[in-house]
């Protein structure tokens, strides 16, 4: 399983019931959370996300709607006896908020809090499943975008196949590494005839807040799934740039360049009650595109 | 009008859709909202309370449940373009919580935030219409309560008698000071003739987090109307006590002992779903007590 949920979908004032940015990323056991508006809490409680396994939270920038509800979440982890380490990525100047904010309710947390303050482009979390990068998008603050990639073996073992050349399981993953397999009789048993090619490894681009920059198309090339942010429609697009936000045409160009499989917006002005130009506007540069829905979870 | 409307009733952990404690107190063309839990801007937009008539906040003591709200709140006061003067009578460090969070961000509010920080008891507003008083509760931070009194003349103006003895309009408010009035004549016109006693003038007292303490009765002495935080039933009065919170029925002996017309009971602790038993065992001790349920206004 590999897949967004949509937890706020709306930009800085909530409206007509849409909260402020939050989308949690589940891959195979892992759940990742992708900003925190304030209410992400009651909003993980609502869609039923089980937050005793998130153990990474990623925080684009240090605009409220963005991470207000990180300390509530943070605390309420501490109070329901949490003790396995919390991973937060983000801008530096978060710490100090947090540190501050526990400090003044005299409050120690029950588990290992480690903060990871966000400065360079680059890969900052690399383990043998997965693999998270942050990169630089351009915002009226620091702002950073993530990329969740899963890995993948480049092969699938073909179960019949090792059976009736008699492989041992202990060289699976070397046959998945794309090996031949050498028996005790000096026998070549060809990679190809025991594995098939597998599936691209798949990946998720969360673009937060942005102006329309091409460089993020550069950045976000070829991921499976990109959520870019879309503020205003296209008449806007003036105040758009002014507020270095995006509309949804911008969005779908972005998404276009970086020849991504699905685009996902949001971070709708809540100016807008209904979504439905949103979707027709980005849909017109780009078909495959789809409304973050709060509570939908999109298939990566 | 004089009442209060209940947002937020729950305590610490937001569950069954209860929230963090927040309450409006509507005093004629007032607002006044007391503490400001995580989510309050959503829960003000829900009971269409109108954010542009409240001028003062008072928030209570700085664990998050009573205050996470508060930055969400007054950005989005700023990104409406609010102008006039916002009030806040909170523990001196919110401040410093509120100026970091502001300064990350790079906003300046478009209007003037008059920070008072709470220092000591008594009066911390005082105008013709109303008063509003601070006291010390009993908790494990420092944590205030406060009362909000009405102003009212003592003598209400006997409409038909006035007209009736020819007393000029300008000689009411002294009318309604209990003066009696001379006439050109030189006859005098006794107050009682042309004036009616009035009612007391009513008052809400807001106790928030506190252990069971009998000196609350004490300086919320014949309220109206008192708030009073039950955390725990009565069979987890020793846990109540260990967290310096209270029970329902400790919160009904302070309304006895207070003399008050009213007990409001909330701050229900998130492991209770059924809040029954919190009215009844508060009602055998003071039987008019209510529960402070999220988007009902209690006349005061």
């Amino acid at each position: 399983m590999f897949g967004v949920t949509i937890l706020g979908n709306n930009s800085a004032i909530p409206a007509y019931d849409r909260h402020p940015t939050s989308q949690v990323v589940t891959l195979n056991d892992q759940l990742f959370l992708l900003d925190c508006g304030e209410g992400t809490q009651m909003q993980i409680a609502r869609y039923k996300i089980r937050r005793s396994k998130i153990h990474h939270i990623f925080i684009s920038h240090l605009h409220g709607d963005h991470y207000f509800g990180l300390i509530g979440l943070v605390t309420s982890m501490g109070l329901l006896g949490r003790e396995t380490e919390l991973h937060i990525y983000a801008p530096a100047a978060l710490k100090d908020i947090i540190d501050l904010q526990l400090k003044v309710a005299v409050t120690t947390l029950p588990f290992p809090l480690v903060f990871h303050p966000l400065e360079k482009e680059g890969v900052i979390i690399d383990t043998p499943k997965f693999r998270v990068e942050c990169f630089d998008t351009c915002h009226r603050i620091p702002c950073w975008g993530f990329i969740i990639r899963e890995k993948r073996k480049p092969r699938k073992i073909h179960k019949e196949k090792v059976l009736e050349y008699e492989i041992p399981s202990v060289f699976y993953d070397r046959l998945k590494d794309g090996y031949d397999y050498e028996n005790k009789q000096g026998g070549v048993i060809k990679n190809e005839l025991v594995t098939f090619a597998n599936k691209p490894a798949r990946s998720y681009a969360f673009c937060a807040d942005t102006i329309y920059d091409i460089s993020i198309a550069e950045k976000t090339k070829d991921a499976t799934v990109l959520y870019h942010e879309t503020t205003y429609l296209k008449d806007l697009e003036e105040r758009a740039a002014a507020r270095f936000h995006s509309t949804s045409a911008q969005a779908a160009d972005i998404a276009l360049r970086a020849g991504v499989q699905r685009l996902l917006i949001g971070h709708f002005s809540s100016k807008y009650e209904s979504l439905d130009a949103f979707l027709s506007e980005a849909q017109e540069v780009f078909p495959n595109t789809d409304l973050a829905i709060e509570g939908v979870t999109f298939r990566i």
